[in-house]
């Protein structure tokens, strides 16, 4: 089968990739479509050692036998031990021994196929198309957030940063009610969010009060100090994005303000599916271009140009 | 009067400072016993540009006309303004226009006189003798990770460093029920501990299982570390120290682990003197050296030696 290949950083579609058989527990899934995300892009400068299939966004058909035979899914990305300290206290997704797929000795979705275990797999409402459903796992991402923080209606929320996962984590954001401002340097993604009755803002012009939560959705140290900067006493700072390298703070700011910091990663799936369902986000104004498997490498390029969003790749018919 | 005075990071004893004047709300306090804290230390290296008397932890007698008069009392040290945001959401000690004892334009207590606001002052109960009411303020610091953390008598907790300030965060952390771990380098200063029934580790044998709350009370960048590899994953690590300079950190660890930092600075000044009469927790022990006001610059060479732990000075009687 035809897979994009990541090896000592180095991206190459491969056309010998043998279809995988899965384990037992686990199910074959025929790829219909993947998504490009910022950690595949760090990926391919060294975030983490990876040597495999890139890719862990994606929308697929099961192929194998079983009671999913036939279905549309899309897939949790860590595979769990069940056994460890972790996933027996309610923490699979931090599980010790847990692979990742496409991030950590798991093969990943930008291929023809894959496989994951069966527990993994959520099966995709009729009414959610291939183009939203590819979308469920940084929307459950984007959700994990009210997982951790409890926002009120009277909050003034600030998400940093204008690229896909910010635009997401905004819109899930402002289903609490609260008031959310979306600050970046792009005016025309920005404008995505406005239809939506969020406020938004450039950088230069962000709103001097000082927020109870701010995401950080930018991955970079001037968005993290931004971030800090805009959130007030005894607020919350929430890091939705991975950072390469490391970063170095003023963490007395921290101590001195009592802010609160929370890292924030995976989420859950069925209320993202949920929220699709309902149409409750738009998901597909973020799709900016598509490219079919065989052109990946060409796609991971393009995911990396300035002002850029989805970029989606299309590998088979649903 | 006398008093210990810091300008551009040179400590001076003076004998010719005026007493000072309470304006209106401001009560006249003559200083009985103060003690010296981290924070001192690091405003004569140069922390926060701090010029005028230093000290803010005491207990000490009312002398000016009001309802307070005659009292021993200690003193919250922030004082603020009542109208700015902070002020008016519950956040005084955030205040965006605060003065703070010793630490921010107002003068200290290493001095015979100090004005607060009649707000900021406690009576201290007449069982609560001055060696101990004298700790109201870092043991007031310690309480407030109960504000800010919901501790549960389940949860594994590790306090990291075994200064002045960790040996109090151990205790009260204690009190939750929770099993404490304070890891250390100095096993004597550890064994105060081992009294109350709270765990004990040099760093070189700490537990290797990771802890829910993890409290960071050195000060420095290996103890951040240190305490960052013993949060577990969806954990808490609590920043209790104010940092010199800037901190480098990987970031992507809090962000996979999902760590959540919290910040932490002055707490509540009535329920650490409830305890002190209680008698719920030693403070007494910790107390390894006094000396008059007059000796203060040694006072506080003395502080700085390796393995000493609360330095008091003795300024006047109750």
């Amino acid at each position: 089968m035809h897979a994009l290949w990541l090896e000592d950083q180095q991206l190459t579609l491969r056309g010998d990739c043998a279809v995988p058989v899965p384990p037992p527990g686990e199910a074959l899934v025929r790829v219909v479509r993947a998504g490009i995300c910022n950690t595949d892009i760090e990926l391919t400068r060294g975030y983490y050692p990876y040597r495999g299939i890139l890719g862990h966004e994606f929308v697929g058909v099961v192929e194998s036998e079983g009671p999913l035979r036939g279905q549309r899914v899309c897939g949790e990305i860590n595979a769990v031990c069940g056994q460890c300290e972790q996933c027996r206290n309610g923490r699979p997704t931090h599980c010790d021994h847990r692979t990742v797929l496409g991030i950590v000795n798991r093969n990943g979705a930008f291929a023809q196929y894959l496989t994951l275990p069966e527990e993994n797999l959520h099966v995709v409402p009729d009414s959610v198309p291939d183009d939203e459903a590819v979308f469920t796992e940084p929307l459950a991402a984007a959700l994990e957030i009210l997982q951790q923080v409890h926002l009120q209606p009277t909050d003034r929320v600030v998400v940093v940063g204008d690229g896909k996962l910010g635009l997401l984590c905004a819109q899930v954001l402002a289903l609490s009610g609260c008031q959310v401002w979306a600050v970046g340097k792009h005016r025309d993604k920005l404008s995505l969010l406005a239809a939506r009755d969020i406020h938004t803002a450039l950088i230069t012009e962000r709103p001097t009060v000082r927020a109870d939560v701010v995401v950080e959705c930018t991955g970079s140290p001037t968005g993290f100090e931004l971030a800090r900067e805009m959130v007030r006493p005894r607020g919350t700072l929430v890091l939705k994005s991975t950072y390469a390298g490391s970063l170095t703070l003023d963490l007395s700011r921290i101590v001195v303000d009592e802010i609160t910091i929370v890292g924030s990663r995976c989420g859950p799936f069925a209320l993202a599916l949920d929220l699709l369902a309902r149409r409750a986000v738009d998901v597909r104004s973020l799709i900016h271009a598509r490219y079919p498997l065989t052109e990946a490498v060409t796609a991971l390029e393009h995911a990396q140009r300035a002002g850029v969003l989805k970029v989606v790749l299309d590998i088979g018919l649903s």
